[in-house]
């Protein structure tokens, strides 16, 4: 174990109908609301954007509503959205919407403090010391962003995509309504459901704690939780009781918990995922898909117990710490990915493979700025050219 | 998956030598300490006593100390802490010991706002709305009373022993040092491992929810952790890998976490073990590993299932579905305990026997107050004739 901080101050409520709850939830702090959210058109048909502005109308909450958050949400978009929290001043930012509308409401609820450009907080050349009180309602479980103190925004003019932290940035509550999935598309809970095992994988992976049983069987046993939401949504999207565990092993996949004691380590899964987005706009999770088995590979050679435990524990294959083992587990891995109908190759993402340089060039920006000092340009390519 | 809300707002700083650090971390929260915990003589000799001082005095932190508390905390104790801190008026209270030590602090944390007897506090005939802020430096993993709203003492006089819960008793802050458990004896050792899987069992073996996946993973992992722990500390009683990972699994073995979700369920193996701790004053972690062979033996029929999934995913005994492997994982945990050194009867735990009617009526007592309604005397009987 090695050392680390704690503290998470997140109050979630979480139960079938809570979106209904909002507004008496919400009115602890303050009577005028500032609401983010996807597209008008979308939000509407969708339902939960009524529901939302009942139950805060039903409480004397005040409304101003900011639509247009995208997936991958761009500091375009956020700077508006600042200028307007400037401007009307409400008491607190509500995210109604998956990671890319928590990231915008985060993002700009350090915005409305800050007199620079907001990608400066990103870039961490510029700082607040307060922010506006987020409150979420998550529809689209994935990034954990409903507990945790990270945004990630895109900047399209300059290809760049970063993630900072911010304990600032907790929200302060967030309403867990699993009913509000149930309309997921099958595809889209699969893009998120590799998400979630992608937050899973790279600390389970990559950590360098030497023994960690804790943390390693918390993930395993995520993972398989995860698969076994899917297996129980494929069949029928609409099981309450899949719904309900994936929203609640989503937030606790990426909320800082399982990670506690594994000491620093490097998240060449984003790392090399994150440009996959920046470059193609390709969905997060499938951009995940495609380099958690890439990245696997790469490192094979000289992880074969860690894999080999992994195949055993989370796909029940039986063998002894071998090569073969090891990558027996990759294989089910990619192999549970195409079941679930995720990308696992360039080709099936339908992203071209002749920026293979300039992409690798991207990844180690982003390895720079998040300190990964273990990847020079040739492994970059080497694990590129894996996901071919 | 059931409703909850789930809301700890305490920060763990986590590393071996944090305790030199206290005085820095507690700095904030006023510069006039009211430092609880056990006999003077003991924690003057196992020297964290003097570290905790050290690091206090040179933040400039003044410090009164209140000696003395004792396993199973008596509220004739508290009520003079809450006296001295009524005079005092320390801006903290700083709990540096185990889980007796920080319940001691809680119930004072409030009592000091209270105007009545604080043993009303724990009967829920009192109340208030504030609290000294409380700080822990734990010493003892045990019972996640360091990152609870929980506290547990006992009444003599009356022979009760309550729990009771408020989030106002949350420790702001819990320092976790595993270093200063090393020193701990391997027999103290294993009774506390045995609190701590009696923690994860209660919720395990008792819960509702057909369909549990994540938690019911979380708490077969963890309790495997802590034998992982075990085995190393028996082997080597300063092994620095097995403390830190105890430390951290205890923490989050009761804090509130796995038990989200799984909706309200009796917990008849602290309902049980409660009594003979309240009668012959034995260890709680003792008085578990007597219960919790007799709870789960006297539910045996109705949860085949259940005990024999528990049987393959703890102890890996291979075997179908039946009444034979379920047993097999009750035999495979009493075995377990036998091992470690802690008693699984009456007479291993040196308590008579002739007192069980009594005993039935304190139990049925304290399944009144927590609302357990499925057990009548004759049941309780039989269990307690389970553990001789």
């Amino acid at each position: 174990m090695f050392p680390f901080e704690y503290y998470i101050p997140t109050k979630i409520v979480f139960g079938e109908g809570n979106i209904n709850k909002l507004g008496e939830l919400a009115l602890p702090y303050g009577k005028k609301a500032m609401l983010v959210t996807y597209d008008e058109a979308l939000v509407k048909k969708l339902g939960f954007y009524d529901k939302a502005i009942n139950s805060l109308k039903g409480s004397g909450i005040d409304v101003i509503s900011f639509f247009g958050v995208k997936s991958n949400p761009t500091v375009e978009h956020i700077r508006e959205g600042v200028k307007i929290a400037k401007d009307k001043k409400p008491d607190f930012l509500l995210a109604v919407g998956g990671g890319s509308v928590i990231d915008t409401a985060k993002a700009m609820a350090m915005g409305a403090f800050y007199d620079g450009d907001v990608w400066d907080l990103a870039e961490g050349t510029g700082q607040v010391d307060k922010a506006l009180p987020v409150i979420t309602v998550l529809t689209i479980p994935a990034t954990s962003s409903e507990m945790n103190a990270t945004s990630v925004i895109s900047n399209d003019e300059l290809k760049r995509k970063e993630g900072f932290v911010n304990t600032l940035m907790f929200p302060k509550l967030s309403i867990l309504d699993p009913e509000l999935t149930y309309s997921i598309p099958i595809l889209q809970t699969a893009i998120s459901a590799t998400d979630i095992v992608s937050h899973l994988m790279e600390g389970y992976i990559n950590h360098n704690d030497p023994w960690a049983p804790m943390q390693d069987r918390y993930a395993q046993g995520m993972i398989k939780t995860i698969m076994d939401c899917l297996d129980k949504l494929i069949g029928n999207p609409q099981d309450a009781q899949a719904r309900a565990t994936m929203m609640w092993a989503s937030t606790f996949a990426w909320n800082g918990f399982y990670v506690c004691g594994l000491g620093s380590f490097d998240m060449p899964i984003h790392m090399v995922g994150h440009t996959f987005s920046a470059f193609y706009d390709l969905a997060h999770g499938s951009a995940m898909s495609v380099s958690i088995p890439a990245v696997m590979k790469f490192h094979l050679k000289e992880r074969i117990e860690k894999y080999s435990v992994f195949a055993r524990e989370v796909f029940g294959i039986n063998g002894d710490i071998s090569e073969k083992t090891a990558k027996a587990g990759i294989d089910a891995l990619e192999q549970w990915f195409k079941r679930i109908g995720v990308p696992t190759t360039f080709k099936e993402a339908g992203m071209p493979s002749n920026e293979l340089d300039a992409m690798a060039d991207d990844i180690l920006i982003t390895a720079k700025h998040w300190g990964i000092e273990t990847y020079d340009k040739e492994m970059v390519l080497a694990i590129l050219n894996l996901c071919l």
